[in-house]
């Protein structure tokens, strides 16, 4: 089944915005085992536009659309759309409704030109924009399928699951994915496939594996669609196989992000977590601070970015810096046993290093960062050593600090 | 001059990543007033490549391929390149040196699979890779420009600059553009581009106006590349013109981030920061400390996302959490004399809000956010409302309080 992705609009082209649209299309797709041929960015030129809508149509079983729907000038999808369908014009009294409804909430008059939004070919369906002004539109032709949709992120995707998701699972007959996730930690892609390449190229043609790495973070996510009975019982073996294979760098066997793990952990347990940053500079605060419901299990942290500040917030006694240096074991201990009088939680995590690009030595590289967690069982202090610029050692030192967190949880 | 940018590779069609390298080539083009026609993503497919580089450097002047130019057998870039171009193949001795360098830097050996990066089609010029492991390629044909770039964005981007770009200049006489920025806040786009759609409309065809928006803060590039004589003193007039009409809302008129540009503030005046934080859950802090140097001027934050940590961190009177609420004007300025006690920096933030998804009354909705500002000249506490999700209220935040930052230091 070939699908093509195509995205409107001038400022991808000028580099204004990055095309998130297409990552994301594809990522859904991918659950269901479709894998587009091309995406392509174009500009709104309605030459450009038919042709390229027409030679992509022509290629393909399915092509998605996204932009070019607004209420402005430059909106040129819906009327490309219609010429190249020879299509004739309706008022959609659904679209009107929802419009209608979506201005009167907020208080403003529905303008003839956001009205116009309404007016669709005549041979499409409408997909309906429950969370923005501009619908969408499927056209079907010779079994093909096309859909526009707006451009908005979260429009569209809301519009693509409820809508066009069992239009294709319908028409198209796309067997249903059943998925599976390792979340691991610690061991590069290049490693990680090396030790399972034996059970990755055994697997039945129905049966496929993806590679979601991020830093020192790889997402393992194993699928397969239904084809013979024995399939589940593959399945699970196949699991097995890999859990065995990898098992001390698994974090969790579940599709989640690795801070929400964490919270989940902590909030099951009624345990608390605060957090003395210096050269992480707040983001492994900042990170856990995005999960909404956090302030359950999350007291707060310390930025202790000076060594004045080091001692007045942690009270880590000055001489150490002399005798140990700001990044050293001892320090860090220090910072452990202030975070958790100061926060009085169940753990606490503390953090110095040299992120870069200055303030390396041959004895303490840029990169070189000592990690600590205490809690019931006392404290774990491990030196680490990540490569990389500044954002990504702080970035490997948050995935690291919560591991160990996440051991330490675990282990009482 | 018709310019296309391909990316190949599995890893973006299935989503696995998004494509960035198209947006910030497009970008750089941008500035030599060059507008891509086309982005086009492919994957690792023999006959898809062979079919859409043919048809691209058809349609083209100029075609800009990032990726497929690694030393895996999935890597056909090269391959497919030279069967189009019909190469013959020849050892590059400047790159078997880099590679030789790049290895014996690493104390690795030199593999067969990587040695053989230096055999290059016989007919391209070598895009040399001081970065990386794979060279580029520069094919040329009837006046047009073909070039070939590994897909890492950073080796990607050293290589661009130094060498396509000067043959792009001279290649195509592309003219010397001129720029001027802009960065504004708390002006929407649409608004702005109202204030000032007058100017815009009677710009000569060589000048351009872009807007560049990131929530409450757009940056504005003003572009022309010389044509009359009278250029330059056009281009001064509108950006006197420009300046006059939205003179408010200007943070500086330089190419800058927002947060660099308080940090450059700040060192130039030999004075310090910090930052206390409660919504923003150390937002403020991890973006202040992604600046390399700005240990200099930032002395650390605390996180309070309790309501103890405020009073045992910051000294915040137990009773007014009931008397006032953790999120109004009294707790916030409480913060601010805690914060600047503890760190005894120059200027203090403070920072009270409630980003949802929970938390909201009809008093205080999601979206409300008390920031303040202690300083030389006193205390200066706020109160703002913004929309959107819990990240884009912390995001807003961050840049009203630069703002309300950079308004004290050059009041003082």
């Amino acid at each position: 089944m070939k699908t093509e992705i195509l995205t409107v609009g001038d400022e991808i082209l000028i580099g204004q915005i990055v095309d998130i649209n297409s990552a994301w299309i594809a990522k859904e797709l991918g659950t269901w085992n479709i894998k587009p041929t091309r995406m392509i960015s174009l500009s709104d030129n309605r030459e450009e536009m038919l042709e390229i809508f027409k030679e992509s149509f022509e290629r393909s079983d399915l092509v998605i659309i996204t932009g070019g729907l607004g209420p402005t000038k430059d909106d040129l999808t819906k009327d490309i759309l219609a010429e190249f369908f020879n299509s004739g014009w309706r008022w959609d009294q659904e679209t009107l409704d929802t419009l209608d409804g979506f201005f009167k909430e907020r208080n403003r008059e529905l303008s003839e030109s956001n009205k116009k939004q309404a007016y669709l070919p005549d041979n499409c369906e409408t997909i309906p924009n429950k969370w923005g002004t501009a619908p969408g539109m499927l056209f079907r032709k010779n079994g093909k399928i096309l859909a526009s949709f707006p451009g908005v992120p979260f429009e569209m995707q809301k519009m693509f699951r409820k809508y066009l998701i069992p239009e294709i699972v319908q028409n198209f007959k796309v067997p249903e994915i059943k998925t599976y996730h390792f979340l691991t930690i610690n061991i590069p892609e290049s490693v990680l496939s090396d030790k399972i390449s034996d059970i990755e190229d055994s697997l039945p043609p129905n049966f496929s594996l993806a590679y979601l790495p991020n830093l020192n973070v790889v997402r393992l996510r194993l699928s397969y669609y239904k084809k013979l009975s024995s399939d589940e019982i593959t399945f699970n073996k196949v699991i097995d196989d890999i859990r065995k294979r990898i098992v001390g760098n698994i974090v969790v066997e579940k599709d989640i992000l690795f801070e929400d793990y964490i919270y989940q952990l902590l909030e099951s347990r009624n345990q608390t977590l605060s957090v003395a940053e210096s050269c992480t500079g707040g983001l492994v605060s900042s990170k856990l601070t995005q999960i909404a419901g956090i302030s359950k299990v999350f007291m707060g942290g310390v930025v202790s970015y000076s060594n004045e500040s080091k001692t007045d917030l942690l009270h880590v006694p000055k001489e150490n810096f002399k005798k140990y240096g700001a990044v050293s074991k001892e320090v860090v201990g220090n910072m452990l046993d202030g975070c958790k009088e100061r926060f009085h939680t169940d753990y606490s995590i503390a953090i110095s290093g040299i992120t870069g690009p200055g303030g390396g030595s041959s004895n303490k590289p840029v990169g070189t960062v000592y990690i600590g967690i205490i809690g019931p069982n006392g404290k774990i202090i491990e030196k680490h050593f990540f490569p990389g610029d500044r954002i990504r050692v702080m970035e490997r030192t948050f995935f690291m600090a919560m591991e160990m967190l996440r051991k330490e949880i675990l282990r009482s």
